[in-house]
C-alpha cells in the first residue's frame, strides 16, 4: 500500500477548521493538532465574559465537527517547533512527519512589552480568560454592595477598557447592558446604573479599523448606553488599583478594580520558531511574510494562514479576522489538491464581504463596502452572520434561544462566579 | 421606624433558597448569605462533568431568583463562625446580626479521613469539581489516542466510580454512552466503546439506598449499558496510577487513570462551629441533631436544615437529598411567620414523594413508595421531575434542547477541556 500524502495542521482555529474541511476529498491524509479539543468562535467570547452565553453554546469539539470526515485525524497536542530540513513538527511529546505542512496557530495576547499588566488586566483571547473577566466583572458588583467607603464603592463600579476596536466596543457596551438593564434590580445597597463604563483607545476615534462615518455613529451609540469613550489616550500603568493614562501631554490616574484589556493581540510564538527555521521574515507584529500562495518563500509546502500570516493586498496588510482566516483556510486545502494532481494555482485575494460591531441592543455598524449600515439593520445584520458561521447546529439554537430570553427579559443567565476569587 | 426581625440565611441551596422564598409575606427582613453567587441544582452536576450541559444551564444566579422578593437581599459572603450569644453570623470580613438564624450550609466531600485521594479521585459536588471531572474522563480519551503501549492505553480508557448512589451510577451510565455512542466515530487509533466502566459499591448492592428489586433492575441496566458494578467492595488506596480494593478478602490493584469519588459527603465544617456555640450534639457525619421544629435545642432562634440537620423520622434518619432539603425550607420558613403571630407550630414530618435514579438512555429505576417503575416509564418520570425542579424558565428550555439534541444525535456539546491539564 503506497503511503498516502500526509498533511499536518497546527491550529484548529477558524484557518485550520476551513484548511481540513476543504481537504476532505484530496488524495490526503490529515492531522490536525490543536491544544484545545475545540474550535471556539472567538468573535462572540465577549458574551462568555459578559455572562450572557456559555462556554459550551460557542465552543465545538474539533472531533464532533470532523467525524464523518475520514482522511482526518485529530490530536491534542502542544506543538514547540519545527524541523524542517527532516520535514516534522515537534510536539511536547513526540513528533509528527509532514509532507505538507499548515501553520494556523493564530495569535497571543499583546501587552506590547509590559506583561506584568496581565495581571491587573487579564485579556479575552481564551474560554479561561473570558471566565476570568466574568467572574471580575460581578464581583465588582458583589463588593461593591457589601463596600462602606464611599470612593472605594466608585471604584468598585468603574470598569475600564483599553482598546476600542470591536472587542473592546463590544464588552464596553455588554458591561453597560449588564449594569443598566440586567443588574438593575438585584441589588439593594448600591445602584449598578450608577457604574461608570470608560473606553480607553490610543486613536483618535473608536473602531480605527472601520470608515470614519461608522465611528461616529459608533460612538454616538456608546454614549447612550452610558459608556465613556476615551479617545488619544495612552495608558502608561496598570496596577490593581487603576490604570495611569496620558491624554493631551497630561497624566492622569484611573482609580478602579476592573481592567480588561482589548488593546492588541500579536502573532503566536510558533510564528519566531517557524521563522527561525525557514528563516521567514516576519513583521512587527510576528506575522510571516508569505507569498502569494500563502506558503513561506523557498518552502512551497509550509502554508501560513490566519493571523499568523502578513500578507498585503491593494496596499494595506490583510486583517486578523476570521473572514479572512476561513477565505485562506479553503485556498490552502484547494492549491494542495490542485499541486497534487499537477494543476496549476493563483495567488490568494481576500473578498471583503464586509465589517460589522455590534454596541448594544438595536446598536450596530456595519461595512459592506457597497452599503453602510447602523442601528437596528446592522445589529439584525450582526445577529444573522454570527449565527450563520457559527460552528455545529446545536450552537445555533441554543444561542438563539438564549439570545431571545435576554432580549426579552434583560437576564443573563451564565452569570456565575466560578473559580478562586480574585483577592 | 421600628426595625424589622432579621432573618439571616447561611446557604443558598435547596433548603436556604425555598426558606428565602417562603418568608416572602413575612413581615421580616431576609439576609441570604452564600460563598457562591448562584443556585446550583446538584442533582444534574453529574450532567456537566460528563459534557452534556453547561455549568450555566443547571444555575440561577440567586439575586435574579429573588430580584422580586424587596425583603431579602442577597450577600456573597464566606461565613466562619457564630456568636449565639450577640446573635451574629460572622464573615471573614465582618459579622451580619440576626434575630433568626437559617443554618443550611449542607455538605462537603467526604473522603473517610483519606484526604490526600482527593488529588487521585475529584467528587463531585461543586462546578469546579464537574469541569475537572469532564476534563479528566475526555481527556483519557485523548491520551489514549496517542498511546503506544497497549497496557497503558488500556488503563486510559479503565475509569473507576467509587461509590454506587444516584450519583455514581448516573455518572457510570454517562461515561458509558460517551464511551459507546458519542465518541464511537470520533477517534481512529482507539475504540471508545472498548472502554471499561468499573461501578465500586462497599454495599452488598447497587444503589443500597434504594429498595432490593430496584437495585437487581439498576444492576441489570448497568450491565447492559456496559457498566461492571462491583459490590461489596472496599477501597484501600487510590493513587494518580489506579486504586486499590480489597473483596472478599483479597487485595487487588486496578490501574487507571480516572478515579471519580461519588462514595460519600459530610455535613458543612459550619456544623462543628455551630455545635461548639450551641452545644448541640452531632452524628457521625457530624450532621447536627435538631428538634422537631428543626431548630437546635435550647435555641429556638436557630434552625438547621437539609444536609447539615440529622432528624428521625420514623426510625430512619431523613436521607440527604434535595426534597427532604427544600420541605425542610418550607417549613422553617413558616415556623418563623407563625411564631411571629403568636400562632402555635407542629413537628417537621417529611412527605417522601419517591426516589428516582437513572442510569441511561431509557432506563431509570423509581420508588414512589406506593409505585415502583423502571425502564422507560421511569426514565420519563426522571426527565419530568428534573426539569420541574430546575430553577429558572430559561435553564430549563435550554436543558431540554440539549437533551433534545443529544437523544437523537448522541453528540454531548459541552465536552470541552479545559482549564490546566491533569498533568
Amino acid at each position: 500500500m503506497q503511503k498516502s500524502h500526509q498533511v499536518v495542521i497546527v491550529g484548529g482555529g477558524f484557518a485550520g477548521l476551513q484548511a481540513a474541511i476543504g481537504l476532505r476529498k484530496a488524495p490526503v491524509s490529515v492531522t490536525l493538532v490543536d491544544r484545545r479539543n475545540f474550535h471556539l468562535f472567538q468573535p462572540l467570547l465577549y458574551q462568555v465574559a459578559s455572562g450572557a452565553l456559555s462556554p459550551g453554546d460557542i465552543a465545538a469539539p474539533l472531533r464532533s465537527v470532523l467525524r464523518r470526515q475520514k482522511n482526518v485525524r485529530v490530536l491534542l497536542g502542544t506543538v514547540t517547533g519545527f524541523d524542517v530540513r527532516r520535514r516534522l513538527v515537534i510536539l511536547v511529546d513526540g513528533e509528527l512527519p509532514y509532507d505538507t505542512l499548515v501553520v494556523a496557530a493564530g495569535a497571543e495576547n499583546h501587552y506590547f512589552g509590559q506583561d506584568h499588566w496581565k495581571q491587573a488586566a487579564p485579556a479575552l483571547k481564551t474560554v479561561e480568560d473570558a471566565i476570568e473577566i466574568r467572574q471580575r466583572v460581578f464581583y465588582a458588583f458583589e463588593r461593591a454592595e457589601r463596600e462602606p467607603d464611599l470612593s472605594r464603592r466608585k471604584s468598585l463600579l468603574r470598569f475600564v477598557i483599553v482598546g476600542a476596536g470591536p472587542t473592546g466596543v463590544e464588552l464596553a457596551g455588554a458591561i453597560s447592558e449588564i449594569a443598566r438593564d440586567t443588574l438593575r434590580e438585584d441589588f439593594r445597597s448600591i445602584r449598578p446604573e450608577e457604574s461608570e463604563i470608560l473606553l480607553l483607545e490610543g486613536a483618535g476615534r473608536v473602531l480605527p479599523g472601520f470608515p470614519v462615518d461608522l465611528s461616529e455613529k459608533a460612538e454616538r451609540a456608546l454614549l447612550r448606553l452610558g459608556v465613556r469613550p476615551r479617545t488619544s489616550v495612552r495608558v502608561t500603568a496598570i496596577d490593581g488599583g487603576g490604570v495611569e493614562i496620558l491624554t493631551g501631554g497630561v497624566s492622569r490616574r484611573i482609580e478602579t478594580a476592573t481592567v480588561v484589556w482589548a488593546a492588541g493581540v500579536r502573532a503566536s510564538s510558533l510564528g519566531a520558531a517557524l521563522a527561525q527555521a525557514t528563516g521567514a521574515e516576519r513583521d512587527s507584529g510576528g506575522r510571516i511574510h508569505v507569498s502569494g500562495d500563502l506558503t513561506v518563500p523557498e518552502h512551497q509546502e509550509i502554508f501560513v494562514l490566519g493571523d499568523l500570516a502578513y500578507r498585503m493586498q491593494d496596499g494595506v496588510p490583510l486583517p486578523g479576522v476570521a473572514p479572512v482566516a476561513m477565505q485562506q483556510g479553503r485556498f490552502a486545502a484547494r492549491v494542495i489538491g490542485r499541486r497534487l494532481a499537477g494543476k496549476p494555482v493563483s495567488s490568494f485575494r481576500y473578498r471583503d464581504k464586509g465589517t460589522l460591531a455590534t454596541i448594544g441592543r438595536h446598536a450596530a455598524v456595519a461595512d459592506f463596502g457597497f452599503l453602510r449600515m447602523s442601528g437596528l439593520p446592522a445589529w439584525l445584520a450582526w445577529l444573522f452572520v454570527h449565527l450563520l458561521y457559527l460552528v455545529g447546529f446545536r450552537n445555533r439554537l441554543s444561542v438563539l434561544l438564549q439570545w431571545g430570553f435576554q432580549y426579552f427579559t434583560y437576564n443573563r443567565g451564565a452569570r456565575l462566579i466560578t473559580g478562586s476569587g480574585p483577592d
